[in-house]
């Protein structure tokens, strides 16, 4: 499956996923009204709401970003309208010829993370008939566990030809609590001996020059981007943390391999929420697909002056 | 929320909670045969199957434990009817006067983080109406992200009279990878790292004299879950791999403080899958919720000789 997500991001010539992470905040008034008069003030009105919206920005975009990135905790909050959303949201991005990675950070153990693992990047099985359930191509994973959480995923990949991407340094501002303690072994951190275990994870399932086991390291931390880059030669870099989180096109250049390849960064906000921003004013909210556009399209050039000039 | 399980697990004399993981493999071919003639090889079928067999078995423990552990993964892995399956087993267990510890390890960050417990632990908002979703009373949170991740279900437990248990250190045979590595500065390990932030944690949301916030400690680490019942005095801990795993019933003596309080007990396979060991042979597979009613009953006396002699 990487080798899919690295020919689409040459074709498009946009290392770029476009986060569909849709708080109701970020959904214009005229569709969460149309919504509500529609169905009332409940979770089918906000899941239909969200799809309208998802669907908007795909048709905006399809054409520029190699994947998309729904965040299922923002249509898990609306219960069985918010995950049938979510899965068409899935099956809509797929119609449009999209790669999505399902940011699920799902982790557990040998059984348990095989039905996670079988939910989110298989087929689940009744009887002798078997079927895809959640249908991404990619999903992130929290690597707490071990190995025992991470290996059913593995065979997933290998088994269906799909993707993970391991938690490994999260872009957040806490993210050091845990992830930045120095070991006392080796005199590294926790996050390098996560990125270890990734490269040897990675060796299971190659697909081409890079592995179907890429990892997750945010934007906001670019010296350990660059750290975790040596560290797992294989993986590709899933990078969130760009723009409203506080990273910037610079900070994204220590993620890529010197060939360009080998990252793709999240934009959210950035992208899906533009229109609430000064710099794209001019489009409205009714334009939030044209100014959803105009973002992944400055995005790129950011990437292009910063990362490949 | 804690005081209410407390009290629960007193008036019960039983610090247990029944694991429902309802793989399909362990529910009796009569069940899945019916649901399957009348649905189908499918999701629905499963769905059907999974609570059908769920019901039967809190039918019949539910005067003897104070709680019920619904491992989502199992539900999520069909999809839709899945998790429907999952809510009408929260809803039967309420309704039946057991408290709900969603086994979900959710764990992402902010605004993300927040959606998973509303969606959880608390309600949802649709315009002026707010509504609970998956509507448990506690879950399980998986901590890597550090404190952003924790801190909205903090909030969460605070607002709802709601609670969670941690991860801190696993019951698997890879937990050690990354939960046991020794840390430099103060040569503890992560695991001691994470019950220190845990007991952190534990003091922003007190209720008598436990917190709401509690952790995951397994049984099949005794010796550290001694250390861990120190780090973390005011944290409830909910103990996975008792019995299947390996765990037995003198392995859970240092995880109780000296009042016989301080720890839950989770059995899932070794109560709803009874009736497959020989040792409950005698029920057969349609006597299978009388199998689990025995095998708590066995359990409870495994832990009062073992525990409370």
């Amino acid at each position: 499956m990487i080798s899919r997500l690295v020919d689409a991001i040459r074709k498009k010539d946009a290392p770029i996923v476009a986060g569909l992470d849709p708080m109701l905040s970020y959904i214009p008034k005229h569709l969460i009204e149309k919504a509500v008069k529609e169905r009332g003030e409940t979770f089918e009105a906000a899941a239909a709401a969200v799809l309208e919206y998802n669907r908007a920005i795909i048709d905006s975009i399809c054409d520029l970003v190699p994947a998309v990135k729904p965040q299922i905790a923002m249509y898990e909050q609306f219960g069985i309208p918010g995950l049938e959303a979510f899965m068409k949201t899935v099956e809509y991005a797929h119609s449009k010829d999209l790669i999505v990675i399902g940011d699920v950070k799902r982790g557990d153990i040998g059984s348990t993370s095989e039905a996670y693992a079988n939910a989110h990047i298989g087929n689940v099985t009744v009887g002798s008939t078997s079927l895809p359930v959640f249908d991404e191509d990619f999903c992130t994973v929290n690597p707490y566990l071990g190995s025992d959480g991470i290996k059913p995923f593995i065979e997933a990949c290998n088994k269906n030809d799909k993707g993970i991407f391991v938690l490994v340094k999260t872009s957040n501002p806490s993210s050091g609590e845990f992830q930045d303690r120095v070991l006392h072994d080796e005199d590294s951190t926790l996050y390098e001996a996560v990125g270890f275990k990734v490269s040897e994870w990675a060796s299971m399932s190659m697909d081409g020059s890079y592995s179907n086991i890429g990892a997750v390291v945010g934007a906001t931390y670019p010296k350990m981007g660059e750290i975790l880059r040596r560290i797992m030669p294989k993986s590709y870099i899933l990078v969130p943390g760009y723009g409203a989180q506080g990273g910037t096109g610079a900070d994204l250049v220590p993620f890529f391999d010197s060939d360009g390849l080998g990252a793709i960064v999240n934009s959210s906000r950035g992208i899906i929420a533009a229109y609430r921003k000064e710099k794209y004013s001019k489009y409205g909210e009714e334009g939030f697909a044209d100014a959803a556009r105009a973002a992944v399209l400055d995005m790129k050039e950011d990437i292009r002056v910063n990362v490949f000039k």
